[in-house]
């Protein structure tokens, strides 16, 4: 993974000090601390894996001498029974770790599986799934990374680092009469020279104008797959084109047909439901 | 809320890093810091919001003059195109807390809808719908404050402050040699005296031995119907009883009718899909 | 000891910065670097030791190479000129480590031990010692761990793990006009299913109020012996007993005969005076 | 107070944490958001006061809106039944406070109460009682500023600000074969112009040693009285000195009538019990 | 300043926490409590002056009574005796303060200062004065914004958001045998969307090899003005141009007039002098 | 070095969190991760090494496999093209690592190397080249080591460790009608035993009435080597004397002649400029 270790212990640490503020009640003292164990974390439904080195780190944070046995790699597809790393150690602090691991697994591991259905449904077409910045708090290095591992690609990381005008930027230069083409220029004058310019639009007028003033890019939001169709006959390989807006499993197909280099999908990210994962400990 | 604002300040200024580390490369070059401007958080679908103190702090963190005006209370059913809030302020502050505010009050909201439609589908019965340690990380609070104010209710927080035996204790104290009623009476002696003990059983026969060796709650894990109602018989009232495993909205009724306590539910906080909100400048 | 390693390091962490923030201006012109030592760390008084884990963590965060071997164990009771612990390294970082190292295990084990005479008062009599929320801001962890090496039990960690309604709770209902009752009731249908409540009362009536509202623990706050022993004889075990309120060495027995299931002592962790240890560097 | 707010805020930042991780079990259900109360913070024993704007934060950072009166200050004798703050606002609010509130407030004014003893038994000689790095992990600026309030002054606050040999340091130096002169001639040669060096002395011989070495101050060691009065003696004013070792509310009369300068105790923070407090609420 | 608050106030407090650990012992006993002051902060050198914001924050953070009144902006040309702002409030606190608030304000003024001579070196040349990543651990943040307040551009942030191939990239390629053009292009298959690609060359024949391999952007390491020449008339404007390497005040003229649209200085942040700034108080 | 790893490796986890928010762009899509190489960090240009610690941890903090075999020491002269580490590892490590490993490793060597000329250039006589509080925020523990390593001394490391009465201070007691001498009394009545009071003058007159006060260090500031020579001749050894104000490699030996003790040079740190390292891999 392409995370910094103490990035990731980071959020670890956190989600420990929030599972177990001050010992674990049940098994401090049930389970004596020279039982040694070994564990399964084993899929019980299908889906694409994404963050095993976060499962490994919660292990070793919480007991340095578990000994953690990958046997699977993110990005794999998993089907139910598939054993993906087995753990040994002392009994307690297995237990004690078992549910953190599985939370950060199961939840990055279920935006991977969410975006390997998106991939999917347009493999053959030439068109990217992207995700947004519709992250959960906190989680945003981790998810982005989840849907790469999906076979996904990123959009911009923050507002830092890449340069979208949205709908209410455009109302604000509108209240304030101030063109696009002006808008564009001055900011083409400041930002570094190595990001690209993104404008959403509505409409195809709007698409003309955008085009006119410069967009490198242009966001389609909320365009029907005809009017998608039109928008990149329009735009001929002068900008790159980005679908947007109420995209789902049943929409994406339609969507890719048009032509449009990316389509963006909030709920990659938002809303994709946790893979069942668990830890059977024998 | 119940939290301390400090609490929720800390989460949102780590979001608000995450997703602002250095500026707004849009904003800064584009839109003037004198510009004011006025917008509403609306809501674009059917739920019920939790969170607005969580989004509120995310416009003042950004910015301190912007006046956040809260038309909605946390626990309040939404309805597409009603208004939750309207904030007053520089136009290139409130588009710099947009997405992180709306991202809190999204997935929040998210949780409470979800919980609601459960807690709604067993309304009039005497049955407590209530969520797991199945959180996302680093949200644990955030997400069991939204399943209250959909109207569920908190099981233990976290591993320090309730005493649940699992299967995997259960197998462990087997495969030790060591019977249930020793170890619940071992723990008993070790445990403050304000906590009850809460024991897993799959079958009719586990549940009789939970019930002698003295647990105060059992969780009857995937027990269909017709097991469960003769669990609850079995227990005569000598026990809280808890059903968990596999529950969704088309099982929930089914299962409160067999009379448990109590229904416990993961996929309130592990699986809620985002509620669609947007905010509209003008 | 049941607390996470991460835990301990961060309080380790805030000592050391503390007590080296920019280097040993003594040591660092003195003590050549390629020099090195040994070390005993010895009891100086006789007590209970709690913390040793914690010592030896101060040596490692010091300097990784420094060996520690731990000839005692939490909980042991000790006798003036015992060795505690062996430590081997660079003479430099043994100095440097030497005050942190011995606060930690001085003031944990003052609690141990403070709490093991008041635990050997009683020891024939069914009745736990437990802590109290008086605890050192930052080190109520450490500190409760240390009343359990020292024999005695922990009563609620937090605000947030156990019900226990005190006076001020009772003046306020009192000046709502809102019956214990009720109050019991409502608070009983909103917190979370595996935990008791607790009521403090000062007099007989206030008992006897308490325990028909339901209190599953009542809380004798101030009652000499005699008023005790009639507030046990009223309870007729319905709930739980605990006393509290100016227990001393001198008194605890008394209260303890009172047939009591609790004693709760908040001097364990607010005023036991440090346990006297040294290092003897050679 | 000399502290910086935002230290101090640390400080009660972590102790909150600590003391409510996530909502307080009996207020919130019980306690309605809307009542307000007023409560005073009264003495319940004779001692010094210490800490009192720690307290007035911990008011403030759970609820800003909370007015908190003071009417004493720190440094001021008290006595039972005296009112040091008065508090109003939500009632809920100074509940979650009290407890965090109180613990800084009992520790600071503990210690402080036992340094104004140890300073009152020798108040008409000219004689310094100084504290030592033997303080309570993490609070070393809470409590050698109650020191001060106390009537007592500071020794160094760290390693990184005060020179002092002590007998491990000069254990290492003889097992090295390097003489005392030649040690203190080279650290004068690297430390801080600003700083004086202070060596530990146990006998008469290794007093002469170090003040022919140069010693600006002896630390006279767990020597009895007349022993001191010879130390004194021999000193002849070439350096400061400073009585350590055993020293108690009985003893310390005896030993500053020897002549030294300065008393150093370590029972003024790792000792010193709380001083009864109590916040009513009413 | 587009940085947020809370990010200025986490940098101002650790500095504040280095320069003041546990008060001010000159401070602390000289100067009254009630003693107020006003002060100015005066330019004693010509520069250009950045961050007069995070001066502000040192004051405020030290103590918030202190009123800054700010009589520059940031970007603006001083001289020397300009007073940049005034500020009033408890003499102590101003004392406190001064240091940390000068040493942020010297440091980053300086930055700009340089920028400005740069960027006034080349100001009728349509060619951009570019800063590098070797800035300031920790500072990065201000620094970039200092740079842009002498009216220089930014490159990339960090490594997350700009892609650039450097000499060291390029020669583990090579030592693998994967051409440029094959790793450009599997490069732009996985960047967002949004990047441009930069390439390092040292001659032009690997000019030619970038630019037919795709590059945006070209960064031209350490060539001479005749060479520079060559490099900007064989690209053609099929890609931007960067010059970089030993890039003076003396040199940077000749550079622009190559015709290059960037040139990057490092010395911009990691050797620019301080400009000297004092604060007297009266 | 005589720094805790602890507080070397926040500082390091902080810059590389600035420098890498969310992966590298560059090297993660090019950069295969089974790749190994090997690099050396070499000086490429004359100056004095300081910090190889810190660039140590940097390239563990990247990738704990890294070899990083150190050939240089701190304190060392180096030339151009004098190899100072070696390293070894996952290439896409190395990349990652190289500029926050080299920005710390040039800041400091930078500062040792103009500590070094200045220390050089008065090498002969008996006077220290010491430092002031103008330091980069943020890494004033580290830049005052650097300065030992360039063979200067450290004067105060904060306000809390050192006592010097300045302009503003005197300036303040003026206003207030309050005398040097009684100042100077009460400040030592209060200040911890170990610690000399220095005091700021700027006239022979100031010299004299702080000499008479008892100031154990008089600070000549902005005074002609002349004036500097009669205010040695004034002082006669009963206190120490730090001349400051305008130091130059210049002036600085013309200084050090009039037999001044020490000479402090605020530019050692804030405008020292970087020693030009660079990192090659093959």
């Amino acid at each position: 993974m392409e995370l910094l270790v103490a990035e990731i212990d980071r959020l670890v640490q956190m989600a420990l000090a929030e599972d177990m503020p001050w010992g674990d009640v049940t098994t401090d003292p049930l389970i004596d601390t020279s039982w040694q164990a070994e564990g399964r974390v084993l899929a019980k439904a299908e889906g694409v894996i994404a963050g095993l080195l976060v499962m490994e780190r919660v292990f070793l944070l919480v007991e340095p001498t578990i000994q953690v046995e990958v046997s699977a790699r993110d990005g794999q597809p998993v089907v139910p029974g598939e054993t993906l790393a087995t753990v040994r150690g002392p009994a307690a602090s297995l237990l004690r770790a078992e549910r953190v691991a599985l939370n950060f697994l199961q939840q990055l591991s279920g935006v991977a599986t969410l975006t390997a259905r998106f991939v999917g449904a347009v493999a053959d077409l030439p068109c990217r799934i992207v995700d947004t910045r519709k992250t959960t708090p906190g989680l945003r290095r981790l998810e982005k990374y989840a849907v790469r591992m999906g076979g996904g690609h990123n959009h911009r990381f923050s507002l830092s680092d890449g340069v979208l005008l949205k709908d209410n930027h455009l109302a604000l230069l509108r209240a304030q009469g101030k063109s696009l083409r002006v808008a564009l220029a001055e900011t083409r004058q400041r930002i570094p020279h190595g990001l690209r310019i993104e404008v959403e639009v509505e409409t195809l007028e709007e698409l003309a104008e955008a085009l006119e003033a410069g967009a490198d890019i242009v966001l389609l939001d909320n365009m029907a797959p005809p009017l998608l169709r039109e928008a990149v006959a329009l735009t001929r390989g002068r900008a790159l084109t980005e679908a947007s807006g109420g995209v789902s499993l049943q929409s994406v197909r339609a969507i890719a047909e048009t032509g449009v280099d990316l389509i963006s999908v909030g709920a990659l990210t938002h809303s994709a439901p946790a893979l069942d994962l668990s830890l059977e400990i024998y």
